[in-house]
């Protein structure tokens, strides 16, 4: 190979060092533990799926999508997401022995990105799919989770804001008249561009009032009045049954006990099309960037022809990691160094400390070219060296 | 999409449901622990690489490789063997900060099939790397390794095969004369097709007395006199060295504990052609496939810009869970039912059983369409439905 490119890796991938591995692995272990206890169970999918079956049925634009061709010319897609291929599992198999359905994942996803030094093209999500429950419980019990699996990986300021699809559907269709121009609205929105909708919604052919409803919704957050003055702002009956089912949320996750990381927003949109009821997200505070989503999506099982409501959400194992800041204690092996003559010996001390679950290596030095440099990167050394009864 | 295919999975793509998700954890967690006990580090490397660096030095036929193309034109290739990219990694990185360096993996591998009902086509693979050290100690610590990481499994009967590339290339040289005739007798082999190796042996121009040096290969097998026997087969000085390195490495194994569990084999040969000295493969007695293999690869550091000896071995997961044929005790959850006015109760009776690590599932009876249906698949079922003190 070219002298070049041999250490080069694709476009947004990554090496996980040993270090990230394992505080990837104890969190990891933290939140699947919890996901259990909430009788959530794991399985796991196919990395490649057929495009015409999860591909197009995912929320994930074509441009980010890998792509290739199987040996029979059909378009196979490494899956961007995994609530898709959850979905296809539930409706060909499991719901037939169970419904509601609680399952769980930690996988990794992949999303093309175009340039290097920008996000990364393959990802560990860890989430859940709450898929046969159309009832405000439902939503309510995924976020409930949501707070109580990241409290799970040690992480203390976080607020999942939630929100509703039907609301701010509702009111931009009654304001601006059409799906497009509502369209234009959320993607500011869903930017979080807000000089960028405000300078929309100036430039639009409205009423002052309309314009007021428009940047009034921006205001509207937190657990208090948060639902009326959005109320305020409806007119006609449309978009109240998206507040009520908001209003009755509150009261279920306050029985939770989860209601102080829970902040009514109304405002929130999401870029997964899928979501047609309430929907979430988390940030953690100090960072300020979203760790993960989710959201109840009522017609996607129906494209695998099971006609029953989900909910759900996924959690960015990178972005929590980066979030919680921590490093994890390692244990440190200790080492044995041994020459032909007192293997035997090495074996044995070897083995104790290993029935013991304390890690050792156990190295010939006549395999190791610089003994300096290489014993210098342990704190505990035992050596088997010469004739028997030498130890150091 | 398509209702005839909406549920299709690629050719050889799996589902892993819940129960083998459980059993398949389980097992990957006691086999981590122990290479770790043995000072071994996991790390990951990207499920995609470039063809031209890893996919060329992988020693996987073409044919098996799922490739595609990048937005810039370039081939990708998803990973067929962890090895080539660990030694990416060392040769670019780890190997300044220790030498010789351990290091493993669990990571689901690529290989692309022809034919539905076949071979999977992703598959979980667990296994370590030693590199750096070229000595026999590090052979023989590979080996000892994976007698111990499949104990901790709990595999019982199990046969390590044993042999060097060295002894049986120089045989066969000395026979057949050159390379093209000696890759011929090794495909036999490889393939454990005897009678196959026989005929092709009966068919060569050849004195009778090589035809039977040819033969008499197949029978030395076992740790008694048969590096001995192998050497009788010699001419010349040629292969004598790979004997010696046999015969020092089941003196180490010796000292190891583990020489029960291995099998001289001097007529091994493997498909991975990476593979410069001692080989070795395991089965279980009882089933008879290979669960996993390893060996010395002395070359593939090199092209990497390392010149630095290697060993290592791989566990495919799913041969191994079929090998031990066991399932996993998994808690069941406890299930309560609520509805709405006792929803505060159901929520504190939850809470308290995930508080003991005990997994509940909390449900909403208006979210359950069949009720005796869900609750008969519970064996602990707790109701809080109507007014407070109906408790069943």
């Amino acid at each position: 190979m070219s002298k070049l490119f041999m250490f080069e890796k694709p476009i947004g991938m990554r090496d996980t060092f040993p270090h990230l591995y394992s505080l990837k692995k104890e969190i990891r272990m933290n939140i699947e533990n919890e996901m259990m206890n909430w009788g959530y169970e794991f399985m796991e999918t196919p990395a490649l799926e057929y495009d015409e079956t999860v591909g197009e049925a995912s929320a994930i634009l074509d441009q980010q999508l890998f792509k290739l061709l199987d040996q029979q010319g059909r378009t196979l897609v490494l899956r961007p997401d995994m609530t898709t291929p959850i979905a296809r599992v539930a409706a060909s198999k499991l719901l037939k022995d169970r419904n509601p359905l609680r399952l769980a994942y930690a996988a990794n996803l992949f999303r093309a990105q175009q340039r290097e030094g920008g996000r990364p093209a393959e990802f560990e999500q860890i989430g859940v799919e709450l898929i046969g429950d159309s009832t405000v419980s439902a939503d309510a019990e995924t976020i409930a989770l949501m707070a109580s699996v990241l409290k799970a990986s040690g992480l203390k300021d976080f607020t999942i804001a939630v929100g509703h699809v039907g609301f701010l559907q509702e009111l931009f269709l009654q304001i601006v008249g059409t799906e497009e121009r509502a369209e234009k609205l959320r993607k500011h929105l869903y930017e979080k561009n807000y000089v960028g909708y405000r300078k929309h919604v100036d430039s639009l052919p409205l009423s002052s009032i309309d314009k007021k409803r428009l940047i009034d919704v921006l205001h509207i957050q937190g657990n208090g009045g948060s639902i009326a003055k959005a109320e305020a702002l409806l007119e006609g009956e449309g978009g109240r049954g998206a507040l009520r089912e908001l209003e009755e949320l509150l009261s279920v996750l306050k029985d939770y006990g989860v209601e102080d990381y829970v902040k009514m927003d109304v405002s929130l949109v999401s870029h997964m099309s899928y979501y047609t009821g309430v929907l979430f997200e988390v940030y953690a505070d100090h960072v300020g960037f979203v760790l993960g989503n989710g959201g109840r999506y009522d017609n996607l099982l129906k494209k695998f022809g099971a006609e029953v409501g989900a909910t759900g959400f996924g959690i960015r194992m990178d972005y929590l990691m980066e979030a919680l800041g921590k490093s994890v204690e390692q244990a440190q092996p200790a080492l044995i160094l041994f020459s032909a003559e007192r293997r035997k010996e090495a074996a044995a001390k070897a083995a104790e400390f290993r029935e013991n679950q304390q890690p050792v290596i156990v190295q010939d030095v006549k395999g190791v070219t610089d003994l300096d440099r290489f014993t210098a990167g342990f704190k505990e050394v035992y050596s088997f060296i010469g004739k028997a009864g030498d130890q150091a």
